[in-house]
């Protein structure tokens, strides 16, 4: 469950919506609305937000870096908007996708189209090595989409690898966001710290989202419970339920992707509450505890000096473990 | 029909493709398989080879902005996977779509990381205004294709509007190869005049597309023949037989259309026939002929100085001509 904001939270979050209500405006009309539309649909904004944090933690204001940090969520909005087309999606944050209501080609284009805005601004507007953060992000995502692709269905897919995947496609854009933000900011020595710290909260960031598709439910998630095994993701509840060798267990996940059922979401809820009793429930939260407090450690880097925007990225990253 | 090459370009040429045979490989394994395979199945490479003479033309050593000329013909790639993915087309260059092979995800996914990855080159090599023309690039070949989508079937579609179209997806690509060719090989003055000569033979070289899809055979074409009319695309010979005014024609063209019929062909054949006897064919080529000759004009920015470089410049645009 989202709980709900403190003031300074809600600053950052309405500046930033009110950046894209206002600002965000492509030389296309009909993709500017495809765009609108998906970001009208919600999300909590967590990219630009560390972007921001980190601006003020070094010292910058955060009024001062909002295009900078809604490029963050449109490099995050263009990669859903593709997502969803390969992954043939109907919903996306509780609304239709994308896809549906534009259907696959424009969803493509728009998507490209979307990331060579974003550069084609970036690179007007922003010096060394901002742009080049940005594109490697990107580069990194796309990487550890398609590992994510060779990987599924490998039910002895290694932690370490699982953790590389996760790296590549969710992580890496939280470092850039927190990175480029600390540069722009005023740099310095804090850059190395807010970098690390993106990279520790996106790790975990992306377990607590692998937990919550099997424990929250339809409505808070916008989409139907379990969809990760549906797509035969090997996400890391599963991973750590198949590690207890439970050799049972593992014929029954063995059947269930080889036989691709999908019967109305009794046999996904089965497999949940399998994953559940064999400890895969504690053990990614014991995981996401880990990388929280490894990503609260790398605020370490910034030195003596407190602020509240360091404080409220300790907070945000907490709340990760609180939240699921 | 593709003339043989004279020695010069044939030098260029060889360059560009021991360049993708030995200099390219990006960091996922699976991506570089399916872009080489894609590089693999030809290509004129005409975009790397304006951004090598356009650096030589300006006193560049063109084996010294291989990378860049490389770029070009990759963003040129990206494109094509991802247009075969909307599209759902079987073959390109006559052997499989990256989509029939590797499935739409990889597809979609490969293109991305593709952009991705050259703008992550690019930002890391290349100094400013470099990245920004190449962003500007994609983001008009994107634009311009959604425009394409909203023709499509529109057979008011006045001529401006076409060239506007044609100028973003496919004419800024080979303004864009030319213009970074010329900064990175001297800049200067003759920046302006080759990028103008991108311009115009990117146009020209859309219009000897469009006919060639009606005039051509499959063999040749790699695909088959009137693709653009199945695709209802208003391209420039259907808008010229279509400003005869003849009544029956427009009707003959709004029941294919709207029929959508695919018979093996016949229909195909008789509207290209009507076209043609229409003048649809040579009006093109007046076209053609006017954006050739601007093209070459435009090398009269180069000023007096005369060279290799700016001779095999006028000699492709000519060839457009003579390959139609």
């Amino acid at each position: 469950m989202i709980k709900p904001r403190s003031a300074s939270e809600r600053d950052l979050y309405e500046l930033v919506e009110e950046f894209f209500r206002s600002g965000f405006q492509t030389d296309n009309p009909l993709i500017t609305e495809a765009v609108r539309r998906m970001l009208a649909a919600g999300g909590k904004r967590l990219r630009p937000r560390i972007t921001l944090l980190a601006a003020e933690a070094l010292g910058g204001d955060a009024s001062e870096h909002l295009p900078l940090a809604a490029y963050m969520e449109l490099i995050h909005v263009a990669t859903l908007i593709h997502d969803d087309v390969v992954d043939g999606a109907q919903t996306r944050r509780g609304v239709n996708a994308t896809a549906v209501d534009f259907g696959n080609r424009i969803s493509v284009l728009a998507g490209d189209y979307l990331f060579a805005w974003i550069f084609k601004n970036v690179t007007e507007t922003y010096p060394p090595p901002i742009p080049n953060i940005l594109s490697a992000a990107l580069a990194a995502i796309c990487d550890g989409e398609v590992l994510q692709l060779r990987a599924m269905g490998n039910l002895d897919l290694p932690f370490d690898d699982y953790v590389e995947i996760v790296q590549k496609k969710t992580a890496t854009l939280f470092a850039a966001s927190a990175e480029c933000g600390a540069i722009c900011g005023g740099g310095g020595v804090g850059v190395r710290a807010l970098r690390e710290f993106g990279m520790h909260y996106g790790i975990a960031f992306q377990m607590m989202d692998d937990l919550l598709d099997m424990t929250s439910d339809e409505n808070t998630l916008g989409k139907p419970v379990g969809n990760d095994l549906r797509e035969r993701k090997v996400t890391l509840p599963l991973i750590f339920a198949l590690r207890s060798g439970n050799v049972t267990f593992r014929r029954y996940v063995e059947a269930f992707f080889t036989e691709k059922s999908d019967d109305g979401g009794s046999a996904i809820a089965e497999l949940i509450g399998r994953i559940g009793q064999l400890g895969g429930f504690d053990e990614t939260r014991e995981a996401m505890h880990t990388y929280v407090e490894r990503a609260k450690l790398a605020l370490g880097g910034l030195g003596p000096i407190d602020s509240g925007a360091r404080e409220e990225l300790a907070s945000l990253a907490d709340r990760l473990i609180s939240n699921s």
